[in-house]
C-alpha cells in the first residue's frame, strides 16, 4: 500500500529528541590537548582551573610612587611629606620608589601615591596627599584566586578564555576530540557537484550543507557519497560508515514515493534501529532518529530546508552532546516585531524563516516565504528562525517574537 | 616632561576611524579559489551568480500523476476522468504518468494531480478533480533565475550559501585571500607563555588574544614576539613585520611610564606614521592608529581589556575592510533591560561589559564590574558590550539597551 500523506502518528519533537538521547546515552567525549592557538572555538574537556592567582603579586594600579602609607599622615600640598627616591627592590623608612601601572610593589611599601599628587625636586619627592594602607594597589589574587574555576567542562573557548589561559601560564588546553560524522545522501535523482548533469538529475546540495553545519559546531565530517534509492545499497554504506564514524547522518529516502528506504535500511542493519520516524515538525516531518552500535543515526529529509531544520532540531543537540556540552548551544537570539502574519498548524512545531532588520532602532522580522519553500534560497534570504510552538496557530502581525539568528543582522541606517 | 593623565586632546572614535581609513584607502583584497568545503566562513571576492536556473526544469511539487489539465475538465469523485498509465518520457492524449515530488514533468503534460485525488484500478487511473494548467508544478526558474545574484561580493559564506552554490553546480568559489596580520607585544614585564616566570614578569596574553579575534574574522596572523620597552627595538620589529604582512598590530607601549614608545617607533620608521593617538574611548584611550607603506598599523594598549576594545573599535573595521566587506560586520545584537546603573564620562564613548541572561522570557543585562577592570576575567564573565555614546553620562537601571554580543547568551529556565 502506498502511504499518502505520510505518517499515522507524529511524535512531538521534544519527545522524539528525549527518547533518542535516552536510548543513546552519549558519554563523555574523548579529550585531546590543543595549543592555545588551536583551542579557539573548541570545547573544554575539563574544567579550566586557575593554576595561580592573578595578579600573581601585589601590583601598582597607578603610575606613581610606592611608599609606606603611615609616613603620609597629615600630608597635603601646603604641608608635603618628604621622601627620598630609591631604585632598590625594597624600601626603608621615608623612601619612595617610582612605579608604573602593573609594576610589583617593592618590599616595605604598602601604598602608591599618584604622580599627580607629587612633585619631584632634586632627588627628593614631595607627597601632597595622605594615603590609606593598600591605596592604589591591586592585591595578589584580586582578579582570580588560585584554583578558581575559569570555565567549566563543555564551554566553547572564546578569544577571552584563550587570553585568560595565557595569562595563567597555560600553553595548551584539554579539549573534546571532534566527533566524526559520516554523511550520506540518497536519491536516484542526485549527482555529485563537479560532475556533468544530464537529463533530470540535480546536484546534491545536502551533503555539503549538512557537513558545513556539523563543522560549524565543531565536528569532523566524512563524505560517504550518494546512493541510489535501494535499501540494500543504503544499508551497505551506513554499515561501512559506522565502522569508522561516531555518528551517521543521511539525507533523502525518508518517504520517497511513499517508501521509507533509509529507515528500512537502518532497521535491517540491527537493533534498536529507528526510534522515532515522523515528527510533529514543519518542515521536516519525515525526519527519523535511530541508533545502531550505540551510535546516533540521524535520517533527514531530502528537501534541503527540511534537512536543515531536522538537523537544527535533532542534529544540533546530538553534536553538542557528543562534544560534552551540558546543554545544546543556543543560537544568538533577539526579540523582534513580526512584520506580517505567519501561519502554522496546531499540533506541529513550526520553524518560520524570517529576515531581521534593525531599522530606526527597532528589530523588525520579515517572514521570508517563497513558492518553493524547500528552496535553499529562502535560507540565504533569511537570517533567523521564529519557532512557533505546537499550541499556537500562527502568529499575528505586530507580535513580538523571539528570533534564533543563523545569519548576520541587516542594519539599516 | 612626564605626561600625567595622557593626552592634551582626545579624538572622537568615529573621527579617528574615518581619518585612518581615509588615509589607508584599503583596496579590494586579492582573491583565491576555495573548494565549497573550504569556503565556509570565507568572504566572497566576487558576486555569486546563478549559472543556471533553479529548478533547472519544470518539476512536480507533489506525489501524483502528470497529465494534460484540459482532459480533467468537469472531473469529480462521482464523475472521474479516466487516464491510461504510461512510463514513457512523453505523454499523449488521455495518458498519465506517475511522478514523485521533484520529478521532471514529462513532455506533453502540464499539470499534476495529487495521489489523494486519484484511484488506480487495473492499468487505469481515475482522476477526481479538475486541474488548472501548471497545477502542482514548480516551474523552471521559480526559485532562482539564471544570472540572479545569489550573494554579493563581501558576503561571509554560511552553510546555506554553500548549499545553494552546490545546487547551482559550483564546486569552488572565489573568496578573499586572508589578510596577513603581524602581531607584536611590547613590555619589559612580559614573558612568553610556556616559559618559566621569574620575579615580576607576567605572561603576555595580548598577542594570542588579539590573534584569536583576528582569526575569528578571517585573517591569518603571525606572532612577532615580545620586544622590550625600547623605541629602536620596536621599530626594527615593526619594519620587519611590514616586509611580509598586510598590517601590523602592537600591544603595549602606548603610554608606558608616560612615554609613547610604539607611536614614536612608528613615526621613526616613516610617513605618514601615527594618524591619531589618544581617542575619546573608555577603556582604550591610549589607542593609536597609524599607516606605513600604505599598510595599517594599529597600536593597542597593553591592558588586555583596553587592547580588546581598541581592536573592536579600530581593528574590526580594518580587518573587515581588508576582506572586502562593504561595511563592518556587526556582532549579534539584542535589546535587554539594564539590571543596574552604569556610569560613563560625558564626551567619551564607553564600552560597558554586561552578561545577558534570558530569564522568564526577558533579556536582562547585568553589568560586569571588577576591581581590576583591566582583567580579562571580566570578558569571560560577560557576553556582550553596551556602547554608551559620547553624549550620555551613564545609563539608568531599567533602561532598554542594545547589547552587542561576543559570547553565548545565558538561558535560564
Amino acid at each position: 500500500m502506498v502511504k499518502l500523506h505520510g505518517f499515522q502518528k507524529l511524535t512531538l519533537t521534544d519527545q522524539a529528541l528525549g527518547r533518542w538521547l535516552n536510548v543513546l546515552q552519549i558519554g563523555k567525549p574523548h579529550a585531546e590537548l590543543a595549543s592555545l592557538q588551536d583551542a579557539l572555538g573548541r570545547i573544554l574537556a575539563e574544567d579550566l582551573i586557575a593554576q595561580n592567582a592573578l595578579p600573581r603579586f601585589d601590583k601598582s594600579a597607578m603610575d606613581g610612587y610606592a611608599l609606606k602609607s603611615a609616613e603620609t599622615i597629615g600630608a597635603s600640598q601646603s604641608k608635603p611629606a618628604i621622601f627620598q627616591l630609591t631604585d632598590n627592590q625594597e624600601i626603608t623608612s621615608k623612601q619612595a620608589k617610582q612605579v608604573w601601572t602593573g609594576n610589583p610593589i617593592p618590599e616595605g611599601a604598602n601604598a602608591v601615591v599618584m604622580l599627580e599628587d607629587t612633585q619631584k625636586t632634586g632627588g627628593k619627592l614631595e607627597v601632597w596627599s595622605q594615603l590609606a594602607p593598600s591605596a592604589n594597589i591591586s592585591k595578589i589574587g584580586e582578579d582570580i584566586k588560585k584554583d578558581d574555576i575559569i570555565a567549566q567542562t563543555g564551554t566553547r573557548l572564546t578569544p577571552y578564555h584563550i587570553g585568560l589561559a595565557a595569562a595563567l601560564g597555560y600553553n595548551q588546553l584539554k579539549v573534546a576530540k571532534k566527533p566524526k560524522i559520516g554523511i550520506l545522501a540518497t536519491g536516484n535523482e542526485l549527482a555529485e557537484v563537479g560532475t556533468q548533469l544530464s537529463g533530470s538529475l540535480i546536484y546534491d546540495s545536502n551533503k555539503i550543507m549538512i557537513s558545513a553545519v556539523c563543522r560549524e559546531l565543531g565536528a569532523e565530517t566524512t563524505n560517504f557519497g550518494i546512493t541510489k534509492d535501494n535499501i540494500e545499497e543504503i544499508a551497505v554504506v551506513i554499515k561501512k560508515a559506522l565502522e569508522t564514524q561516531d555518528a551517521v547522518i543521511t539525507t533523502g529516502g525518508t518517504s520517497v514515493g511513499g517508501l521509507d528506504l533509509v529507515p528500512d535500511a537502518v532497521n535491517k542493519i540491527g537493533k534498536p534501529g529507528v526510534i522515532v520516524h515522523g515528527v510533529a515538525l514543519r518542515p521536516a516531518m519525515p525526519t527519523a532518529v535511530a541508533a545502531l552500535d550505540g551510535k546516533p543515526v540521524l535520517i533527514l529529509s531530502g528537501n534541503p530546508v527540511a534537512a536543515l531544520i531536522g538537523f537544527e532540531v535533532f542534529g544540533r543537540p546530538m553534536v553538542c552532546s557528543m562534544l560534552g556540552m551540558t546543554k545544546t548551544e543556543s543560537r544568538p537570539m533577539l526579540k523582534a516585531t513580526l512584520a506580517r502574519r505567519v501561519t502554522s498548524v496546531l499540533g506541529r512545531k513550526t520553524y518560520v524563516r524570517v529576515c531581521v532588520i534593525l531599522k530606526g532602532g527597532e528589530f523588525i522580522a520579515e517572514p521570508v516565504s517563497a513558492k518553493g519553500s524547500g528552496s535553499i534560497s529562502t535560507m540565504t534570504q533569511s537570517n533567523g528562525f521564529v519557532i512557533v510552538p505546537e499550541n499556537r496557530e500562527g502568529v499575528s502581525e505586530g507580535e513580538t517574537v523571539v528570533v534564533h539568528m543563523f545569519g548576520s543582522l541587516e542594519v539599516e541606517n
